[in-house]
């Protein structure tokens, strides 16, 4: 019932060495694997684990590759990139036993006179699409889904259950939304009147180009007159929150709880930790790494890592430390002192 | 089919400098805007940029009209808040080609025997409202919306698809709540006996005033036995946590990802930058400004702006300066011995 | 229409110093307790409050109960955690007039046939649940919750309205999920081929202990080959995000808006106070507490209470203290070079 390693090399590449009618039915990770599985190398520290490992095949790189075969006797299929390799090979055994939304809308679903839904698309159950929306060829709307008036969902995108996608906003082709995510919610804009809030309409979209993931509960605004823009390939982890008229370049990728607030440009090919910040109407060039839990306060032209959190102590320590960091200036005047004082002994020599 | 500039300054005031016959058709910003647009100064550093505007009008300010008439040809409606106005206008043209909901209710939505809706409000599809709940004249429940037990929806208010507004609570008129907001949830309430957590109902419930809106998957918890309080004019953007039994004053501002934990009270006329953090039972007076990404530790009794975020750097220069700021003590230690070396020599001279 | 001390003593234990025939309906906080309520007293520094409550009784521990009852006249219930005692009496008071489902499917909610309900569960309107998921005895489903292919939801545990519990994971006995939650949303795992990234599918489940409560909006990642584990008895605020393959100690809490990345194993009786942060692949020991805020960018193997925030402060005084913040290196420097010259002018004497 597995699969031959042939066949498999035949799907996604890669050298073989070994036999090619060895079975495998799934992946599993080097201390795991036993002989039904196919396993990897990814990081080089691994080389004597992977030696030793049980799997009946293992992906690896040329450079591993002749450490490991000197003592490990499964086959080996060897790649350029084994990690990429590993997505590839476990988006494939996923795909053998995965759940496939049959083509059709739910009786339940209330879709719009006027809704073009295409004929291979899923629209699961309570799902509501209004007039004027357009969902594409094999995508699958989940169950509770909302799409509001004139949206349009990409051919082969999927939303899991309970995501919000608001009115005339787009999502190209094979992306995936997360459960609980709003995408064109209004913009926090307002005018200010004596202390009193009028409220600024919002009436651009959010535009996302293909292969975009966005995860659960995450919120993207809408724009205020012009659009907010997801470039291609760009991939948000849940509880991100993206403001208004931001630009996001292709293939770049934020983890969980980020925060980016409105206008902010940023470029492509960047990586954004955990929980890090970023405030409007800046620009961060391509390539730029932001550390977890770090606020970016100023533009960045420059590729490179960038960091800003306090650094975690035991508590009694951290009061130590805290009270001298509100305090700095007084420390620097000290010393400002001490040089003054000790420049007048030297020259009274 | 646009609208005549004496048209639109008898409704929203102002003096209008120009043709009352120029017909607009929207608001652009001073860069984009054309012959069919109005757009707006509100900042005097672009008085140049608005002087070289295409727009058939602009919205501007005395102070700026004078020196902004000298070049520019246009029509021009001074006002003393030129934003306040843009925001006006703005929602003017957006109601033009607004998309206005049908009373009545949907046939898909469950609405409990014992639920009041009143007729000029619309429920949307797969909407569930439960007995003893009333929405107001003109409210709009959004699709797949939840509205709990004796729960109140005033005049005018809107909730947006998928909101969640649990038993009992209540918010005032002309309110908007976004797609994916919980009010009403239960507060994180525990007594600990021997390691392990034992809930404490929390009867209280949420109470909102008029004007406030609440962004896209905010949260705020009810009351553990007396109420959690929003006053008239907050406005809450997405991904805010309120704890419970907080109270927020009137026309209170905060920006995404903002948490607020429990018994918090904070003032009137506050800001809070995103992701800004309060600490419970804290008290904050009127007019506070906190910065995005500060932690409030503490109570604070004197309006102004306040900050507490690690500055950012590249990644090499933090772990400097990181490394140091776990060390302050030690710093602080070899300056005072500094200080007393230096004394005993001054003194032996 | 209240209860008798007597029999809320014979429920919930305690010794009873007074009438068991005084009625009391509901509990109060010591300022606004009258002569239908029970008061308790769980911060000795508010005996002198205590002794002056209306409370019709007080619950108190046998060493405050010495000073209270020298002047306060009301009954007394003696008990080891006054506050536990509290919390249960408070539960048994809510239970008097809670809202109680009925048993059975609300019509409009759609369950997959092979789903198995229990007969004593209650779904609630607009709900879906797919193949295969199991809703154990006494469970509440709310409305508009989805249960995916294969969910397990055990005895007694509560969905509030709108809560996506996806395929394959399973919750014990006696949780509650709140609204918006998700449960069971992909990881966030992707092999990167030239800046490209590929998704690597998440095959793993959520698997959640009993007694287990998970705030409105927070979200678990299903593991990406094993497991996400939640031990019984772990309490999850809102909007809090869990990565994939954490495992998360028994009875260990968690405030508001905390993040925890992929593959932390965190230990028991842990506490994290609101937004504080943890890196992936940690480990954390048991009974550590991390204050609101902070960001736990390293494993730690005893027991504490850690912390790492910058220190609010005034707008203009942050900006002096960030500054030399960044430029920490330089006053080390400095420092040095004073301690040489001040070490030769000493030896030159």
């Amino acid at each position: 019932m597995g699969t031959r390693l042939g066949e498999l090399v035949e799907r996604l590449g890669g050298q073989l060495a070994g036999d090619p009618n060895i079975e495998v039915s799934g992946i599993a990770p080097l201390a795991d694997a036993g002989v039904s599985h196919i396993s990897f190398l990814s990081n080089s520290k691994l080389r004597a684990q992977a030696a030793q490992s049980g799997a009946a095949a293992l992906i690896l790189s040329a450079a591993d590759d002749e450490t490991v075969s000197a003592t490990y006797t499964g086959a080996r299929i060897v790649t350029k990139n084994p990690y990429a390799y590993f997505a590839r090979a476990a988006q494939y055994f996923a795909s053998l036993d995965a759940f496939v939304p049959v083509p059709g809308i739910d009786p339940s679903a209330c879709v719009a006179a006027g809704a073009r839904v295409a004929a291979s698309a899923h629209v699961g159950p309570q799902v509501t699409i209004e007039a004027g929306a357009e969902v594409g060829e094999g995508a699958v709307i989940g169950a509770g889904c909302f799409i509001g008036r004139g949206a349009v969902i990409g051919a082969g995108t999927e939303l899991f259950a309970n995501v919000t996608f608001h009115a005339r906003c787009r999502i190209g082709a094979r992306g995936i939304i997360h459960s609980g995510a709003v995408i064109g919610t209004d913009g926090f804009g307002f005018a200010n009147e004596g202390g009193v809030y009028i409220k600024i309409p919002q009436t651009g979209r959010v535009i996302i180009g293909d292969d975009v993931d966005i995860g659960a509960n995450t919120t993207v605004d809408r724009g205020a007159l012009a659009d907010t823009i997801i470039e291609d390939g760009v991939k948000l982890d849940n509880q991100i929150q993206i403001g208004h008229n931001c630009h996001i370049g292709a293939h770049t990728a934020m983890a969980g709880c980020v925060g980016v607030a409105g206008s902010a440009r940023i470029g492509k090919y960047c990586t954004f930790g955990g929980a890090a910040m970023v405030l409007g109407h800046l620009t961060i060039a391509d390539h730029v790494h932001i550390s977890s839990g770090s606020m970016v306060s100023r533009s960045i032209h420059e590729a490179g890592q960038y960091t800003g959190f306090y650094p975690l102590a035991k508590n009694a320590e951290w009061e130590k430390s805290a009270a001298i960091v509100r305090n700095l200036a007084t420390m620097r005047d000290k010393i400002r002192a001490l040089e003054k004082t000790i420049k007048t002994l030297t020259e009274q020599k």
